[in-house]
């Protein structure tokens, strides 16, 4: 049982990094706990880094992606270059060259899953992805061994802690969304393009790849209903402060009678509810089984440390099971890949939820009438308004708050009412979730 | 790989109940996912049970114990009877037999877990134990595996339900401690003997598994100081929260440059942090890798459903491996058990950290000065005092808060204050722990 597991590592960039120093600082810690040597054998990356702040012995850097490849020596490929090219065709070589593999890479997954995972099956191959989700939150693992027995009612949580940490943000010190976000981009904690993280959309990954292995049917980043953050105002997150709210970009996927909910967007969540509680850069999951009832995990869904964790786990993982002739002993996605159901959606029309509206409107006599006039057309009760402020020249806010409606029915008010004359501007819409009804279903 | 693997389950009780239940109700849903068949093949209680809410396939009850030890079909033996004897001995007889074992019986693995596990190893059989911590929670795996990369500095939480229904149902309705005990037995919140719960024995026992997978060093019960929640009264949990802190009942275990931290009891937490929030019957582990960072795991801590489900999840492990020949893939406490190293532990008496303090004294002058005299002479400084109240006749509360002091001065001082003609009673004592130091660490 002292076979020795050799890792290729492409990609020595943040996440690399982290990987790489993992793998060489904890190597004899992994050893002991698992009676076999891990070894990080190659370390490709197009540019040579000589300094990471750590030390990597000779002969494991590399230019060359041959030497990972095509090396019959490598068990294990680790793809942290990310984006979509070249990181799938290399993936799809590793696999065809009878490799397992290791990724954090969810845009990829998320959009070319199904390709690279019918690969995998065909290959006899393993891909793993825990860090792909939830940075160093064992919580693919959770959904596909520690819950195993659970068929999942809902899953939901913050998925995104650039997002998280602009929210938060925001919310403590009354900052408006785009100050928060250079001063994020300053300290490094965003991207300097940061649309996949602001405008959902790296949580829609997330999520996709979530509802894949909890309901068996491949979901892709399309299936997504997805909003982002980038119109929240602080007169939302302060209007919300006032109802007992918070502001969360949250991710939920449920299986109802009509399908599958897929979705991603800003809601407003329960002051006194935990996911509430989550600040800063932090992610939280929430897994609602049949059994388990609810559990919540908690913690870094980035950074390189936290990543290289979640992506050393699944090396051992695949180490483990290479020693003992286990591959594929779980499967990637939890279930036989020829088991995967089709995905049955549920249409984000029929979503019922209580909705906080806020339009910019001119301050002219009639105007509310006018609104609360386009809702009751749709049969959208209206639970409380406020008007604040005066300014007969500029615009100023309504912002009102439904009893439980629509979503179509909603679209179709709301299509109706920012083309009025009076509406200076498209209505900021925010979905109040009743999370302790959720979680009591 | 379509091996069936035949569960034989010991005690049909709560526990026993929901376990039949998950593997019952949710075969298709494991079959499906796994693609092997788990069948729960026999169901053995002393007493006969006809009626536990569902139905079980007939012939699978049994009283006869021999059914499922002596009976070569089966391949999983899941022991739910709890306490000491006979479990003991009908597990290592199941390991003699070559069976596999799943238990979730916390007080027999932390107080003869070295010589199960030490028999499975010698047979080459798995012991698995995720229900015994944490209910549906599924922390073993995460210490076990998906954490697997760390070294932890830190591991604490709520790991008793009872205990924090109990001091929650104190803290928001100010009852006494013996009124939300009977009030929680009448819920059957509670068992008729508190003790292991009250007492801190219960947790007690889950640290020591924790810690025992976390260090690799074997930890009993008697390794772990342990303290109960039975002496707090509404006052103290009124002061607490004036002071911004939480009652809760707290393990902690922690690396010390002089060993192994080893303590539950009382502790005051801070009112922002996260485990202050945990109400009710939840349970909350806070694990602290190196570099996962602080992962937090929530949820249901006992229950027949939650159980169910990590004795389910256990079985799906075990069955897995069977499936693929790889037993003991995964070391039953996270090392194979020729490495672990003798557990070094750190004195109780070396432990640092502010104090509340109660002291029910005799409403007389020069008290305080006589206190304050004591905790001087053993370098303890205070921080606050608070005395309020008066009583000619019977006792009052004098409350202190001291700085950062050493748990052998505080008890030598306890030692000589305790035994003053004006101090009435046994001084209460709460640690204060600084969570957010303890996690920058």
């Amino acid at each position: 049982m002292n076979k020795t597991v050799n890792v290729g590592l492409l990609g020595f960039g943040t996440v690399g990094g982290g990987t790489a120093r993992i793998l060489l600082e904890q190597e004899d810690l992994l050893s002991r706990r698992t009676g076999t040597s891990i070894r990080l054998a190659k370390i490709c990356d197009k540019d040579i880094i000589s300094d990471r702040g750590f030390s990597v012995p000779p002969g494991v850097l590399t230019q060359d992606l041959g030497d990972i490849l095509d090396n019959p020596d490598i068990d294990i490929f680790v793809e942290l270059i990310g984006g979509i090219e070249p990181a799938r065709s290399f993936i799809l070589q590793a696999i065809k060259n009878g490799k397992h593999v290791v990724t954090a890479n969810k845009a990829l997954l998320a959009t070319h899953g199904y390709e690279i995972f019918k690969a995998a099956a065909g290959a006899g191959v393993e891909v793993a992805f825990e860090a792909s989700v939830g940075g160093g939150i064992p919580v693919i693992k959770a959904l596909k061994e520690g819950l195993v027995a659970n068929r999942f009612h809902t899953i939901m949580g913050i998925m995104n802690g650039t997002a998280n940490y602009i929210l938060s943000e925001m919310t403590e010190k009354g900052k408006e969304f785009k100050e928060v976000l250079s001063q994020a981009q300053e300290l490094g904690y965003a991207e300097l393009d940061p649309t996949y993280d602001v405008e959902g959309i790296d949580t829609a990954h997330k999520l996709a790849i979530m509802a894949t292995i909890a309901f068996g049917s491949p979901v892709s980043l399309d299936d997504v209903y997805t909003e982002g953050i980038s119109r929240i105002s602080p007169m939302d997150i302060s209007f919300a402060k006032d109802l007992g709210y918070r502001i969360k970009l949250l991710a939920i996927t449920r299986e109802q009678p009509d399908g599958i909910e897929l979705r991603v967007h800003p809601t407003m969540v329960p002051s006194d509810h935990l996911l509430a509680q989550v600040g800063g850069a932090y992610n939280a999951f929430y897994l609602i089984g049949d059994f388990a009832g609810k559990v919540l995990m908690y913690g870094l869904g980035a950074g390189q440390r936290p990543t290289g964790s979640a992506v050393a786990a699944d090396v051992v993982d695949i180490a483990r099971n290479i020693v003992h002739g286990a591959q594929r002993r779980v499967d990637p996605l939890g279930i036989p890949f020829d088991r995967l159901s089709p995905l049955k959606k549920a249409p984000m029309d029929n979503l019922s939820s209580r909705y906080y509206f806020r339009f910019s409107v001119l301050d002219r006599p009639g105007v509310l009438a006018k609104i609360s006039g386009i809702l009751g057309d749709q049969g959208i009760s209206i639970a409380s308004v406020v008007q604040e402020g005066r300014d007969r020249t500029g615009s100023v806010p309504i912002v009102m708050l439904t009893h439980e409606a629509m979503e179509k029915r909603v679209r179709a008010a709301l299509d109706v009412i920012d083309r009025l004359d009076v509406v200076s501007d498209a209505t900021m819409v925010i979905r109040m979730e009743d999370l302790h009804a959720i979680e009591g279903n």
